[in-house]
């Protein structure tokens, strides 16, 4: 059998299990999906290729956006529904599906009170603005990891007696004779690492397949084929197994894919650590908002450090080389964030000199007291004159030894496109029609974030469309 | 059968007739595949689903670049592959797949030569200049029409005994048992307006199908699943049958679809005519050098006019309605344009003072004063501080009537992405791997011009990539 092609029910031998609604994956968006089926009452397997539950959610940091909550409303904060649609598409540059975005934000608040009431998820005590939100509509998970989601997902699960099935990957969609989705061919015994390993069963699911198996950061060759950029040393904040074996699947059964191209790098990463890592706190928190990043060919600036995701991704890129992000001891005191963790990694360093940091990293060092002259100037002058960069509060000229580098290197963080959904979570072919008996729901569909993603949307994107998906494969009829 | 459904072999009844190579679309792209597959021994079917040939090349302006041509050297320009390459890969952002522009660079000198040489091509004696391109590399066929380039392939054809098959649609592509795509299923007597109309016959192609068929400017339904902005109001400057059926029977196939939603808008159209018209040569040439684009309802600017057609299409989109071009007569005399016929047309109106053509167009009038007050400050500056649009040599204060204004609404030009192919004009499926039998060529592909194309590159991506379609099919073995 072709690998991840689809396939019809005539060439199956046998079923080796039957059950209802089956899901594809046992992050956010999966384990949402597969509650709520259960709830409507339908029988549910949950595959998972991996040896544990959570795929990449769990190294998510566990925020989650919504607008006009409870906890908004007591630290006064005035926000909408609308308000977050519009901030949404402002940031996907208008590419997002309008509808898709409709139904997050509207049932932003509701999913995040189920999260509290009927997950038990318990959040910390604040609302926190990121890049991109017109007001602070960000919650954090205790412990800041997505893992808190995830485990009280699990628990719900237990509950039901329910079991996340591991080392279970997809292979195969199986369509039947009247083109609805009616199962998949699962790898038992998955090994990812050997993909050889196991054996294949068929599963039949009488009411609807829900693919949930996150997004493709981490497959080079899926990824490279649409943005050549991303050749294998861009690394990735994802998983390894991050990969697009399912969205292959997909498409191969005729499902639309769109947006591919649109992936999302985090030019706040590091080379010099695998993964997110620790470094994007002294980058993103003290680089961007205090400091100046610096190409070391040349000891220049090059763009405003405070421009979004995209635009500095891309110009690092375009550079073609890790560029240095430069700080003083006073834009760390002013930040007020620790940074020991980072330099005790040896992914920040320290230095008493501009001269020693300069000459670490190999930049002229002529030319780099030059472009921190340049850029003092424009405290004095009150604005950034070269790259128009937008004076925070408490920055102040770079002038305070130690000084503080970081290498800096986009890496691959999420990925836009993918799978067509309806507002149904439906998936559609690429006539623009809904595919019977096949739903899909959270990183591996395409739209709802258009060209770029905003912080905290995708726990949002995973759990409301993870339960609508399970909602309606539950009680959709196929027939 | 299912429409664009990808079909088997062993599913064909009978072969109604069986020829080396089909090509599918008679355009640039098509006929230069033609031509080469005879040339190479081939027996070729070209099929196409129109009543002509030609496809949307003939409303083409001809316009084709190639570096270190001989025409170049008389005008004394210095040009090579390497820079052409580097202007293709900074207007497409770095999107473009390096190696397949890396072919289009090195080939299209002896590709322009050839349609000289060896089609009887006669071109202007002139070299020019657009947006984009770092030296003067485009050379206009006789006519400023695409025609003329289509006109001699189909004399070339004659010569061979070779037609062109009007009215025949592919509508599934036909696999092997072995997996090689070995024919088509063709509409015959195909009419787009009534597609029930005509048979199907199956065509084998014992060497290769060849894609050819275009881009999906025209396709609403396809382009809105990519890019949720180009819904039905926004018109095209396609013809009407620029559709995605081919694209999609390719996907089914098997074959991998790249940067889809990467969507090529024109800004210098204006809803007042249909297609291409008239007005851009008032807008791109007029208003975009000398002129201001204000936004009717608030009587502002919002943009340099000197940005890349990317950067004025997606503002006007944002804006949401069509906004004025305005120049005045002085503008005008010093472009050197004559645009009589625009006006005939009413695509560009005159009047007498800047009151009635802000009456005419609803512009609030003191705003718009404000406004041009503003910008013609900017001449005793030495610089446009708003919106920093370069002062182009002979550009001067706007206020001398008469005044001259267009609206201006994008319109959907070029579809950057589409089918993956290799440096051999090979369609590559989903992982990866060459589709045996399968190849493309022209605005049917994707990955050539990235996020944004170049003018006057897609007539040498489809001469260069025709030619080595053609070849390929026609020796490349399938076993």
């Amino acid at each position: 059998m072709k690998e991840n092609a689809m396939i019809f029910e005539d060439k199956i031998n046998n079923w080796d299990e039957v059950t209802d609604v089956v899901v594809i994956g046992s992050g956010f968006a999966g384990l949402s999906a597969a509650i709520e089926a259960y709830e409507a009452g339908a029988s549910v397997i949950v595959l998972e290729k991996m040896k544990a539950s959570g795929g990449n959610s769990i190294i998510s940091d566990g925020g989650i956006a919504a607008p006009g909550t409870n906890l908004q409303k007591k630290y006064g904060i005035n926000d909408s529904a609308d308000m977050m649609y519009k901030d949404m598409l402002k940031a996907g540059l208008c590419l997002n599906v309008p509808e898709l975005v409709r139904v997050l934000v509207d049932n932003a608040k509701d999913t995040f009170k189920w999260s509290i009431d009927y997950l038990g998820v318990e959040y910390l005590d604040r609302v926190d603005i990121f890049g991109g939100h017109s007001v602070p509509r960000c919650y954090t998970a205790k412990n800041v990891s997505g893992s808190t989601i995830i485990k009280k997902q699990i628990e719900k699960m237990n509950e039901f007696n329910m079991k996340v099935r591991f080392k279970s990957c997809s292979k195969n969609l199986i369509y039947s004779s009247d083109e609805i989705i009616c199962g998949v061919v699962v790898r038992d015994d998955y090994d990812y690492k050997n993909p050889e390993k196991g054996r294949d069963i068929n599963v039949k699911a009488n009411k609807g397949v829900i693919l949930a198996s996150g997004g493709f950061g981490s497959d080079v060759a899926f990824r490279k084929a649409q943005d050549p950029r991303l050749i294998e040393k861009i690394d990735t904040t994802n998983k390894p197994f991050a990969t697009a074996e399912v969205i292959k699947q997909a498409i191969n059964a005729g499902a639309a894919p769109i947006q591919l191209s649109h992936i999302q790098l985090g030019p706040w990463a590091s080379p010099d650590e695998k993964g997110y890592g620790d470094g994007p706190q002294f980058s993103e928190y003290i680089v961007f908002q205090y400091g100046v990043i610096i190409n070391p060919v040349t000891g220049c600036r090059f763009v405003n450090e405070l421009s979004d995701r995209k635009t500095l991704s891309d110009k690092l890129l375009s550079i073609g080389h890790p560029c240095i992000g430069l700080a003083d001891v006073k834009a760390v005191e002013n930040s007020g964030w620790n940074i020991d963790r980072c330099i005790k990694k040896k992914v920040v360093r320290k230095y008493d000199t501009l001269e020693e940091l300069a000459s670490f990293y190999k930049i002229p060092f002529k030319k780099i007291e030059e472009t921190l002259k340049e850029f003092n100037k424009s405290f004095e002058e009150g604005a950034d004159k070269s790259f128009g960069k937008p004076l925070i509060e408490n920055a102040a000229p770079i002038v305070n030894p130690p000084y503080y580098g970081i290498r800096l290197w986009p890496k691959v963080h999420f990925t836009m496109g993918g799978i067509r959904i309806n507002t149904d979570a439906q998936v559609i072919d690429l006539e623009g029609n809904i595919i019977k008996g096949l739903y899909a729901a959270g990183e591996v569909t395409g739209g709802v974030h258009g060209a770029s993603r905003l912080g905290s949307c995708s726990i949002t994107d995973c759990l409301v469309f993870g339960r609508i998906a399970g909602k309606n494969a539950a009680n959709i009829s196929t027939k």
